[in-house]
């Protein structure tokens, strides 16, 4: 048995390419675990980090690399297009192997823990984490964003789960939970009209009536001069890949638009890729043991 | 690294179950083996074992085991529905990870010398490993089955590349190669008339024009009372299964007929179905790297 939990952390810095070596610097050359991507965007001005580990290898990192964010980052002095409540944003803990969700709540746990003791930082816990149900929801947390958040901190309700019970002067607020894997899944659209990745977006998402599990907006590609319908599958074992994307193409009908392709950001569970070759070959009895996989080991 | 070769040997006993047992014994519990599958065919009186290990390891046991088979089978006495030439009728080695076709290819003729020598038994190398182009096609080398391969192997041209000229008496001849993984992929098709999957099957197959890496044939579903096109992707790199799915189903329209369903037996490289879930669904840009595998190790 070799437990293994993903995360993927968002610090708050996608421009200056000193700091962010220094922020993901504890995941790299340790036994136990493997950075697997860093993205970095300047318009964001928001890094993403994906990395897996054992989860007493992943929790030591994580904690080490929030320290070298803090200390790097000033939100007072942050400017970007992703709204953002902390130098630290949110740190979700994912289960992949081996380990059940449960665990993974009791390990983000023991990092917001350690974390708001060591820096001095109020931590909400979210997501499968969340101590209360509407805390569940990163939005809801994140509302009013670094600059609300001294204000809305004074009410009660808004006390953090962990941490002083005001905001880390240049650190904000810290989101931490366990959740599902999320899979990023965009599909683009051959119109520049926003409204209508937007009306898309609103028949395909839960919130507006859609399916279960997808989150969805639209977003303008600026350099492609089109739109696309910006997904997460907030749980692939649930609502499949293949349905959003045909959901969406029929969507798309009403408005004369085609769909001309999709992406997927980041990581995604070979499970959600099998399942869609699987529905589109309409293959019976199909079993994920028959997969013989890129990366296996005797 | 951690080089991995995968073996599908096929062996002529597909009834005896104390014979099969002996056979596969040599893959059980070994280091550096993993036995994946064995599938028994009572009607064709087959056993097709997939198994994966590395090189030393998998050479020593598919030796052994070609010993078992080799003591326990008697062709003399061998009836079935599939053509077969020895009791060990033919050992294919696959490249799975990080190892070259080059090296699968010195690994079959180190098994063949190896058995031959041991069991005095005729081996033809046959796919990467041939030692001439006509001998590349299994079923070149197996036309005329163990009935009539005494009297082929008296013409120079099929003397076999290891071991004595002529047939051992009761295990008949072995064919020893490499080869690409090869993917068994079966289309279902709602009509119980067998001239149709046959014919759509000669539009899809490389022989008759249809795609390089395919081969094709109609099969009777006795059951269900339908029939299937019968694929064997031997290159599924260069030939992609979607290719062949959506090329039968364009094929089956003139019959006016549907694809109801399709099967894959045994393995599948992870990659092929990725490739045809990027296919369906549009993905740019995406990379096998990007997928969390199942059984992933840190």
């Amino acid at each position: 048995m070799n437990k293994i939990l993903e995360c993927v952390p968002n610090f708050s810095e996608g421009r200056n390419r000193e700091n962010i070596a220094k922020i993901i610097a504890p995941f790299k050359d340790k036994a136990g675990i493997r950075l697997l991507d860093t993205q970095r965007d300047e318009d964001h001005n928001r890094l993403v980090v994906t990395v897996i580990g054992t989860p007493e290898a992943l929790k030591t990192a994580m904690i080490e690399a929030m320290g070298e964010a803090i200390a790097v980052i000033d939100l007072r002095r942050h400017q970007g297009q992703h709204p953002r409540m902390g130098a630290v944003d949110v740190v979700p803990f994912i289960p992949v192997k081996d380990i059940t969700m449960a665990e993974a709540v009791d390990i983000s746990k023991a990092v917001a823990a350690e974390a708001s003791r060591q820096y001095n930082l109020p931590v909400f816990l979210y997501e499968a984490s969340a101590s209360r149900p509407e805390r569940r929801n990163l939005a809801a947390i994140r509302k009013g964003q670094f600059e609300g958040m001294a204000e809305k901190m004074k009410a009660p309700e808004w006390m953090p789960d962990y941490g002083p019970p005001e905001i880390h002067p240049s650190a904000g607020v810290t989101a931490v939970g366990a959740r599902m894997p999320l899979v990023a899944f965009n599909v683009n659209l051959d119109t520049d009209r926003l409204d209508i990745a937007d009306g898309i977006a609103r028949r395909a998402r839960h919130i507006n009536g859609g399916l279960r599990y997808c989150k969805a907006m639209g977003v303008r590609l600026q350099d492609r001069g089109i739109v696309q319908v910006s997904i997460n599958m907030t749980d692939y074992t649930q609502t499949a890949l293949y349905q959003a994307f045909e959901l969406i193409r029929i969507e798309a009908r009403r408005y004369g638009v085609n769909v001309v392709g999709s992406e997927i950001v980041g990581l995604v569970p070979m499970a959600a890729l099998v399942d869609t070759a699987a529905y589109y070959l309409g293959l019976e009895d199909f079993s994920a043991e028959q997969v013989l996989e890129t990366r296996l080991e005797i």
